[in-house]
């Protein structure tokens, strides 16, 4: 990350913990030039990119300051988990979140759907159409079990943007992100091992994680700054883990991006304590900052960080291609990929590649980004018109979801069954928990362009949420 | 099965296994009616059956006979694995053999690959193709976790054939068979279980196993009859097996039709000791006899038996489209599908679908259940012609791949490496055996169509074989 982009971070995630109110003067260009040894044009930068994030707004001649429309919620607490291996639960509730078919009669805000109405994925239409048409039927054949060697190209050159130089013999295609992150779990655990994640955390990791017969050990969460370093290293210290497993780039649920000298304490960590980092990162390029966030996977020298993505979230769910750069677990991710799938299927892998290869991928990026950055702005204003006063709610950094925190005795199960009469759906909390915790947690996703059925439907859970609190007190 | 069809099987296996020889005047009309107690016009049906599988032949007013020609090669013998459960090795075997890109430049008669060059497959490209020019972009979406709905009723129309009566919702579409397979095993075993499967046995559900940290006690298996049952209720007495996976429909590798009665008592025998059955049916449709053998799952009365198929084997493996009817265990199998994969692919899902629908499937399987027929007899043909004698040869009653057995001392790896120099690939015996078994046999792959570049092949690796025996000696 550049300096200006590391420095208007800083100043945002102060701004954005209320350490500057709206209004406030911000420090001035000399002043933060001197402090952080670098040069007025940086700081000018810096001070740009928050202007363009809604964070400062300059007044002529007397610099820049917090604007004052800005009425900034409440973030969500730090979690609370208990700090011990626990077995997972809640599939019953998982499961029901997923066998709903996608119903234009539903609002699904429950679930982890992009927008993929954009006109910059009609190429990606066309080729998958094109390769179809073509008559050497290479696409109805097994690829190899790697993943068809141009795909893999592509992706290598991709991941230059999060600071990773790798080859294509660094690469895994899989089926979907979850094939990534279920084939390293395996790779490295055995049944009864215990994990360490953040929490709240992606409720399909924790699914796994019961499926192996794993232990999760919750690690508590800053919705800022992630997972935290003193507590990991406590339960290093405490228990024999084997792999941290965290989402640190536009996390889910949480939206963050975990500062850079996090990542690299963190790697830190995981090599004195000789632990795996399974780190995902399937909204990394959806980051709302350019250029985007760099994985912890780019600072990893030994090879013991495997870092999963797709193209689920960026491109779309449907076609079901994901990777893994599994490092010195290549061996073992292979033979867990082979029995779980096989191969992977050919005809995405070649229309995808195709894709990239032409040039869409990143004006399509582009446009998401700006898409989903509006909308959770818009969201986030819905969210605090329609819900009951107290309510707290994440500012995602990335990605498309809001993670929105209730009084502590509501239970958002008992929201979600009220909702589904009306059409609604929004994900419950305690599935991003091992042990069930943030019932009065809920995720919304904003992925869609804010039109005004969304906004009744935020409404509606809005005074839905206002009805059972009234009923509980 | 219908009657005529049983008679032909049972002559058929008669003649096969050398009861009648060469030139034999084979049992009146009338006498095969009595015996059996069928009409005149039934064993008339069987006799043509036979004939048309070049079992028998007519001799005007004198009745049917053994074809002179027909020098049938003595068959494998049956395999005499450790009747203990073992763990499983030979992954990098496995590794070098998946390995592999295809390759205009290897002749890779090791693979599981059918012949995807049909013009009967076209209407699949185009359905490919015409969904994703289609605007509604559903293709892009995930579907639900049961996989599309249209599919699924497709599916239950066809497994109508094999005698199988199931809905919708008895099913779960996969990422190929693959995945059913692995699901339905750790929907069922934890690690440290047994499994009792078939010897030799499909090489992926080996590595699966042993993925999953599960021994497997190898069961004697008869290259017509299939797997021995007195063998496995031996086993079963002795050992606490949670499940039998077996392949009893044109097994992989050997080719065999379990008969009927056989699958029956199979059923019994798993009731009898409460264990589930794993059936592959991957290659069912693919039977040369007309209809289509009965699975063992038509006879379930319980849900013990999940049967697991896909496409691959009958249309494309590149579009990756399994499925399973799990039967009892359901909720447990789509719990091991959201941790591996999460949905299948929704787009391939649609086009085949549409391709049912319309159908193609039907007459693009006369096609392929003819020409691999046709290939078989050639594939055997050569293989007699240029492999040393005393080399003893599968008779496959379905699919595409012909098992070879060598002498006992003959080390298939060694062959392996020294037809790679000659642009060929087989597959060596042993990644069939848990225990790595059969080094001294091979399966090759005939679904091409026969070629001179083909029997040129053929005839390196049996002059190979012929050279690496004489340096034993």
């Amino acid at each position: 990350m550049t300096l200006y982009v590391n420095l208007a971070d800083l100043l945002g995630q102060r701004i954005e913990n209320g350490f500057y109110r709206p209004g406030d003067r911000l420090p001035s260009v000399r002043a933060l030039s001197l402090e952080h040894g670098v040069s007025l044009s940086t700081v000018q930068q810096a001070y740009r990119l928050l202007e363009d994030n809604g964070l400062a707004a300059p007044k002529p001649k007397s610099g820049y300051f917090v604007p004052v429309g800005r009425t900034a919620p409440a973030l969500p607490a730090v979690g609370r988990p208990a700090l011990r291996p626990v077995e997972i639960s809640q599939w019953d509730q998982v499961l029901e979140l997923i066998r709903v078919v996608p119903n234009k009669d539903v609002i699904q805000l429950g679930r982890g759907m992009p927008d993929i109405t954009s006109p910059t994925l009609k190429p990606l239409l066309r080729s998958l159409a094109t390769i179809s048409r073509r008559q050497d039927m290479a696409s109805l054949y097994y690829d190899n079990i790697y993943g068809t060697h141009g795909l893999r190209e592509q992706i290598a050159r991709l991941l230059l943007d999060s600071g990773c130089q790798l080859t294509t013999n660094d690469l895994v295609i899989t089926t979907g992100c979850s094939e990534a992150l279920s084939t390293s779990i395996r790779a490295i655990c055995k049944p009864g091992d215990i994990v360490a994640v953040d929490s709240p955390s992606f409720h399909g990791v924790m699914q796994m994680l019961k499926g192996f017969g794993l232990k999760a050990l919750e690690i508590p969460t800053d919705p800022i700054t992630g997972i935290s370093l003193e507590a990991l290293e406590l339960a290093l210290e405490q228990w024999p883990i084997k792999a941290i497993q965290l989402t640190p780039n536009c996390n889910n649920p949480l939206g963050y991006i975990m500062p850079e000298a996090h990542k690299k304490a963190l790697l830190t960590l995981a090599q004195r304590y000789d632990v795996a980092i399974i780190e995902d990162d399937v909204y990394g390029d959806l980051a709302y900052t350019y250029p985007r966030p760099r994985t912890i996977k780019s600072y990893d020298e030994d090879g013991r960080v495997l870092l999963c993505s797709s193209f689920s979230k960026t491109l779309a769910p449907g076609v079901r291609i994901g990777w893994v750069a599994p490092g010195r677990y290549l061996e073992q991710v292979l033979h867990m990929k082979y029995i779980s799938t096989g191969c992977t299927a050919t005809q995405p892998q070649l229309a995808i590649a195709e894709f990239l290869e032409e040039g869409h991928y990143e004006p399509h990026l582009r446009r998401m980004r700006g898409q989903y950055q509006r909308s959770r702005d818009q969201m986030t204003d819905w969210v605090m018109r329609y819900f009951p006063q107290g309510t707290r709610v994440s500012r995602p950094q990335g990605g498309f979801m809001l993670w929105i925190e209730l009084p502590e005795d509501f239970d958002t199960l008992r929201l979600n069954r009220a909702l589904l009469g009306q059409g609604i759906q929004v994900a419950g909390g305690s599935i991003f928990s091992a042990a069930g915790k943030y019932r009065n947690c809920l995720r919304m996703n904003y992925a869609s362009k804010p039109t005004a059925e969304i906004e009744n439907a935020v409404k509606t859970v809005g005074s839905t949420i206002a009805r059972l609190l009234s009923e509980t007190v």
